[in-house]
């Protein structure tokens, strides 16, 4: 409390954020007001990130807001709808100095214009406890269109957005476990686990040519599995056609398990499955065909699979959670 | 993790939360989709509850929970609008068992049927802090309807939908600062600390008749002074036309000061501003008059005032905030 109790950084810091949102209302009201719009869906996920579990104590708080931001709106892309701005939960361990509040605000700043969206509304408060924040982010699909895990086919191909194992790898290198790496790539695969790509470039065309799609948290094979399970069928992922930069080739050649890679979460890449014919538009977006959807033969269990040079690999843990 | 790790409480304990409404895709599709709805707008709020700040560490889980979805469909109701249905946000200190998350569950499933409400999705996370809940809270009002706290004019009587200070005087309850009172009293202004009313039934009258709208959670007197500057003018309330209990005269009675009772907090009741009229239709809907909006004079400050027999009383602090 004191010179800045919560009334003045709701003022100084978070109304800023709003902005001149109709939804907002200037954050003085209470509640914020979203007309409603027949032609689109309300897309709305909610996820938290709390420090000592999903980042570290002294990650800059810039970084962490704009990894909450950018893991919320992961989902919302991944489902094919554009972002449209957020509510907000910051539960500050007392003692929390106004700059480090400024430092998150500022992070949150960065990226919503990055994002287009704005502030909402939200609540700010206390805890004897470490940090944890919070975000609702609200998206926009077009109506009866949002995508959804289900709805894969058998014969449907696998396709990921982008490169895999870079936010294990940035983690790796954060606990000092990535050793024989230049310093590019251990800057590369950092920032890739704090501010994951967040692909506005590729909603258009998830929303016409892909059947079902979801993003890549808690690993790629493990996420494949939700998918394949969810759909009842059987996800054959090649290892060999899964993108992964330069940095991973130099990780993997200093001793890193490429199945590490596929199972070690914090990706944030859109995984999505489409029939044949529009995985080629798919791919011509600048997605990658990483596989294919099988129907269950008898005696078969639905689930995801890794392949090599037509071998099935043995992996024990399909996918970590949290790993700090 | 373990027998009960994240996707199994999500299965037990989530899921008969969604239940079989649309919004939540049964929790499987990482995401919820609200349909557009031109004749509606969608009213938001988030709240949160922190153990050892907002709630006691020891206060029983149904409660907290309860307590949560109530400080949150306060504000929904406040501006005219339906509760519709809610994210929910839970970081559980390490360790807790799976029957103190049960009983949380148990707690929202019960006030969620009262409310006619259902869980649209969220996120559960572990934090090595006390226990911090949040929720996102929707409404439905009529399309560009929804009240606001603004709108207040002068000559509006300023009405409150009942008891003000039972949320104040259990807390002091729970505290053990209130002597010589029944029993009875003292269940009384506790239940009312752990369960504020949500007044569903006031809904329509407010949406008909009220100017402007908010509910009290930072004390009558803090409330009315929010409102008042927002909309630039003075209230004045009159002490002894605001409703308490016989269980809040029995405290003053034993001691307690009246004025407290007025800048307590945790009274979750709306406060309500109409035109001489439609404040008699208020009042028949079950609202007490209990002030009039004031327009400025010069050298007038806008603000809330507490008079009683004609003259203003003193008071130091308009509200207090968070006082566990």
């Amino acid at each position: 409390m004191g010179e800045h109790d919560e009334f003045s950084i709701i003022d100084q810091l978070f109304k800023p954020l709003a902005g001149l949102s109709r939804e907002a209302r200037g954050l003085v009201d209470d509640v914020a007001v979203i007309a409603g719009d027949p032609e689109h869906d309300l897309v709305v996920n909610t996820d938290a990130l709390v420090a000592g579990v999903h980042f570290f104590e002294h990650d800059p708080l810039d970084l962490v807001a704009r990894k909450l931001m950018r893991v919320n709106l992961s989902d919302i892309v991944a489902k094919g709808a554009k972002p449209y701005g957020y509510q907000l939960l910051t539960a500050w361990p007392r003692g929390t100095a106004y700059a480090e509040k400024a430092d998150f605000v500022r992070g949150l700043k960065i990226d919503q214009d990055r994002f287009g969206i704005s502030l909402f509304g939200g609540d700010t408060v206390s805890t004897e406890g470490p940090l944890v924040v919070s975000m609702t982010m609200f998206g926009k699909a077009p109506a009866g269109k949002t995508l959804s895990r289900l709805g894969a086919r058998a014969g449907d191909r696998v396709l990921v957005s982008g490169y895999i194992g870079q936010g294990y790898l940035g983690l790796k290198a954060l606990q000092g476990q990535l050793l024989g790496m230049s310093h590019e790539d251990i800057n590369e695969v950092i920032s890739a686990y704090h501010l994951p790509e967040i692909r506005l470039d590729l909603i258009q065309a998830l929303r016409d040519h892909a059947r079902s799609a979801m993003d890549i948290s808690d690993g790629l094979l493990a996420d494949a599995d939700h998918l394949a399970r969810a759909n009842k069928l059987v996800i054959r992922l090649d290892v060999n056609k899964v993108p992964t930069s330069l940095s991973a080739r130099a990780a993997i050649a200093s001793g890193i398990s490429p199945v590490a890679l596929f199972t070690g979460g914090d990706d944030y890449q859109i995984l999505c499955t489409a029939d044949e014919v529009s995985a080629k538009a798919l791919i011509l977006a600048g997605f990658y065909d990483i596989g294919a959807c099988i129907g269950l033969a008898e005696e078969t269990q639905p689930g995801a699979e890794l392949w090599s040079d037509g071998r099935q690999l043995d992996v024990a843990v399909k996918g970590f959670r949290h790993p700090l």
